[in-house]
């Protein structure tokens, strides 16, 4: 609201899948406190495939950036870098729909930000402050997903395999990696880096003090 | 002395040539005060050259981790960790061979090193608490050194080249690039980082508060 006060900082946490950039995100959170904190995820921001059969909709690419409506996200990360309070959408996974649903998020002073394709968009980009890619070797992040996708999704490993070749891995090499050129600090390994996380909190803490 | 204090907190900064990891050291030596860091250049830890012809002193590989008394390095820095002062070795960059002149150096909670090879050796890697590489494209870094051996060593470009191709190059790619697997952190561009920068030094300012 006031006007005199200085616009908060968003800090944006890319990585590959199973890089550990959700990890690293939450433990900010964690150890921050949540109510310091707006978090938007960049995967709610998925488009609404209710228009197409859903039968079809499994079939999309969910790794390539069109897949995702930026606009909406850029315009909400504008509203909150005026002290201004947005709608988050929420999305259904199973149907690849936005749900009815909304999540009212309040400005605060630090914001941030996590997605695989965050900084491979240059209008979303030039919006962060802090640019933080987590950086883990393919075969780790390959293994994770597969756990994940196992374990949390109930996926066959056939499944995540094919779609792992089909669009998961090119659209890593095509959007992902070349997007770590544009990282103010690249993390190693994520999630377990207590030694990188301490200096992320370290800065985040001291502009919450400003 | 007091043996009840927590032992310092040892930070290294490592990278290639020209990467600028040198502009971060002194950046934090900068921001922080100098008087509140106990800072330690890896090359004055070269060999003395005094027992060879000096005719043949600069035909040596100085990018190779032999040329470097690790050793001594090593010692040094358990003394530091110990809160024992040290008697730091100066080098003659002309003349490749220790001065007679030694450097006091006093412990502080934060010790601050930097080097290219500081992470190729475990048995001093493992000595860091903190490890920072700093990350610059090789052309970048070339053209950096050129400049600089120019301007303010008065090399000819040929000479600069010519020594890019018979070490500085091969060393890179054999011990320098491979230690950036160990690093807590990579920072992109080095010196006119002032994002990662200001991590850094938020870390730093938060333990010498502790």
């Amino acid at each position: 609201m006031s006007h005199s006060k200085k616009p908060p900082l968003i800090l944006g946490i890319a990585g590959g899948t199973g890089s550990g950039k959700t990890t690293v995100a939450h433990s900010i959170l964690d150890r921050v406190g949540s109510h310091r904190i707006s978090f938007l995820p960049q995967d709610v921001y998925y488009r609404d495939l209710k228009e197409i059969p859903l039968e079809e909709r499994a079939k999309q690419n969910f790794d390539h950036p069109d897949s995702l409506e930026t606009e909406l996200m850029i315009e909400h990360l504008r509203l909150l870098k005026q002290w201004k309070a947005i709608d988050m959408p929420q999305y259904d996974f199973t149907q690849h729909i936005r749900t009815d649903h909304v999540l009212h998020i309040e400005p605060r002073r630090v914001i941030v930000v996590d997605g695989i394709l965050i900084f491979a968009e240059p209008a979303l980009r030039e919006l962060f402050d802090v640019k933080i890619f987590v950086d883990t070797d393919a075969d780790i992040r390959f293994i994770r997903r597969l756990q994940r996708d196992i374990i949390e999704r109930g996926r066959t490993m056939d499944s995540v395999i094919q779609q792992y070749y089909r669009t998961v891995r090119p659209m890593h090499l095509e959007f992902v990696e070349p997007s770590k050129r544009y990282a103010d600090v690249i993390i190693p390994e994520g999630g377990m880096n207590v030694v990188a996380l301490d200096m992320v909190i370290a800065r985040i803490e001291e502009l919450l003090q400003e």
